[in-house]
């Protein structure tokens, strides 16, 4: 067999077969965002029955895993995460696996899910994994601060907007609407009008966790500040949690080291 | 503060956002692999003590974890795999994440990577996983069956090189040589030589077991043929791992409809 | 100044600057199909006062480019034209321009251009280039020698329903309609329904001249066989321009070796 | 034949043959540079006798067609060219051509390649194009404004490094040396010993024509100051044609709109 080998080895042009893969470079010089999405998140968390319309521990684990992330890849500047979405910013003169988008996404994919799956225990004791769960990511890139900045504005946003709906569709479930009666008391209303259905639930919209609120930001801090603006004694550098409004510029005036890059 | 989100809301526009994303459509009607590679896997087979130069529980796993893949991912037609790589090829005209490159490898390296967390402890019921395993990834086109065909028989080819060169060099190591030693003793030689060398061992490489010297393929198999030339009872359509010779041509005369995609 | 020029020769950093250059690279061992075509030439052609609906000395003079791109680049194996567009087909294993997409289509773009200024006074003696005729181009790769056939059967059948209803179109406005009016009496009309109103202006769709009727197909002839099926002699390679259908298989059954790339 | 027509009308899925054109997008809000390169330009100045080391006229020639590229094409807002060669900057967020490349890069080309052919006369009245001219094109994102700077300070580098060993060049070659012998006197020569070896042939490298030395920048000026420093009179929006220092901050700092976006 081994004589059949050998010659089958001269079949094969590695030149030639190598030269059908291709260069998905990204430009350089430009903020890499790598945005990581649950597949068909719907299911799995009906499957492992997470908390309406927002599961803390769910959340927690999805904010440990971008913690370790971060941890691992040291061109990560910073990230944000809500539900089962995390973005990744990769350092603006980055060369992690040489700005090939397939690669680097796949890796940082890869190792979310790695933790992911790891971790799942410690955050769900009772519940066993019942499937994989699977997420899909993409990379795309901002030329400057500014837009990587409204590119962050936009997912806090998405948070808002959708925390907002999710809150007041499960309330209205709760309350013994159907999920299609819930959809149809929503359709058109505003902010406004939402903040006023969840008071007659005896909800203060903005009296609900900060982390639902406003998800999470996970970045690399020297310092921390507590409520009453102490220092917490923590001056190493580790990788925090937080739960910002990164909207506005006083998150980003206060730490103008993060994407300094 | 709703208030303020409000307000913020309006200063971002999503479609210019969004602008920033790219296409990486696959070129439609071609043959698309998708490569999982793993990260680092020297490292990881040294921390989890894999034996050398292979070792039958990791491949088992790997093996376990491309027949959960095609299970969950139905334009998966064919798959090989060999020491921390898999091959995921799709058929000719799938659709999966309408082609795009990033969505398509990023699925499956997830997918993937989620199995072989969960399913490690099967496999290695003595040992704790230190860290998190981590795999790359990145789709390839071909244009026709035979070129197609010749990437597959290069992966195999390569299994063999590699195959023979590592139980060389392990068993030189065994003997009491350095690595640096061994390297030097291999430099140079060919299959002839390396095959003397093994019989100087004990060894018959022809003897060594399949599955080690020409990988595996995972691939749905609608009846299977025992060594006696017997059907073995199991009609039904199944994803089956098989450690055929698949650079010749009979494997795939053999089975006709596997790429007929 | 020299002074002043070395120093800022240091600042500049060429392989920096150059990392921003990007492939694309077409996937090899396919047919490459280079469309040209005419930017704004309704205007163009109005300009140039073009005989409505079809100017055979406009066509001449684009055969007449088409013919000297086949003739200066070697890789085209088929080039198909029709009104201001014509497409050039390179043999699948071409490495014109190392195949990046940019650099071919910009250089036949230019050469095609070139020509057709400087052809421009054999075929319009009478007139002056009133402004620079310009054209646009586009790359696709189509992985098969069945679809690169589609791809031409579409720009001839695309012939075909342009040319009837223009020659329609153009029926009406000289019988004293208004476009508007000609256009609204075209809407919804089938090619039967056609042919019977240019019946009604003496005008037997079939008995049009070919060269309006199935475009031109401009590529590499080394015999010609005239109406009566003779040789006509010629049995030199040369550029031919014919007016064939290229949709049946025929034609391209008596012309074997034209793809044969 | 109509009726053969209308069958094969059927057998073509226009969309299907559409799914394999891509987008070649560029990334929004960076600055686009397109920069021409005649093809085999050595030979085609030597097939038309240009004077060596610089041909002023035909360096003229390629400074109108530039021109007449700014006053088609609105959004390009600064060019720069020398010898064969002519970058034009879009502004920052131009929609030019969707920003899809091969459309930009074909369109620019082809009309500077036409424009070249049309101007020939007014600039060699005595000269026959003796075929036609040709040019290839790229397209390059910047992603900010100091890296575009950046690659035009690369660029005037570039002519004064070409036009010094140029001139050196075909002196020496004029004094009688082969052109082997007058590379290899040039071989490894810095800036200054260039210098003197012009000196030695009477020449002062620096009183050459700022046009070879500097090369020329084609764009749009609201006002030009003559060498008195008065203002010239004419104060409408046209193109001008300058040869400046365009790596010193100087020349920007005075034209800060140029690059305004």
């Amino acid at each position: 067999e081994l004589g059949s080998f050998t010659k089958d080895i001269g079949k094969v042009e590695p030149d030639y077969i190598r030269s059908f893969q291709f260069e998905d470079k990204l430009i350089p010089s430009t903020w890499v965002v790598v945005r990581i999405d649950g597949c068909h998140f719907h299911r799995f968390s009906e499957a492992h029955e997470f908390v309406k319309p927002n599961d803390e521990q769910a959340i927690n684990l999805m904010n440990t895993c971008a913690v370790a992330v971060l941890k691992e890849f040291h061109d990560l500047v910073f990230s944000y995460g809500v539900s089962d979405e995390y973005s990744f910013v990769l350092k603006k003169d980055s060369q992690f696996c040489q700005r090939q988008a397939s690669e680097m996404v796949s890796v940082l994919v890869s190792f979310f899910t790695s933790m992911y799956v790891m971790k799942w225990k410690d955050f769900f004791p009772q519940k066993e994994l019942k499937y994989p769960p699977c997420f899909d990511g993409r990379a795309v890139c901002y030329p400057s601060y500014e837009i990587l900045r409204d590119y962050l504005s936009w997912r806090q946003v998405d948070c808002h907007i959708n925390n907002q709906y999710n809150t007041c569709f499960w309330e209205l479930v709760k309350s013994g609407k159907t999920k299609t009666e819930a959809q149809n008391a929503l359709k058109g209303t505003q902010t406004g009008d939402k903040e006023k259905l969840l008071r007659q639930f005896g909800i203060e919209y903005n009296e609900l966790p900060v982390m639902f609120r406003r998800g999470s930001s996970a970045f690399w801090g020297t310092t921390r500040i507590d409520k009453n603006g102490e220092c917490n004694g923590n001056s190493g550098k580790r990788v925090v949690v937080q739960h910002c409004n990164i909207i506005e510029p006083s998150f980003w005036d206060a730490l103008p080291t993060i994407l300094s890059g």
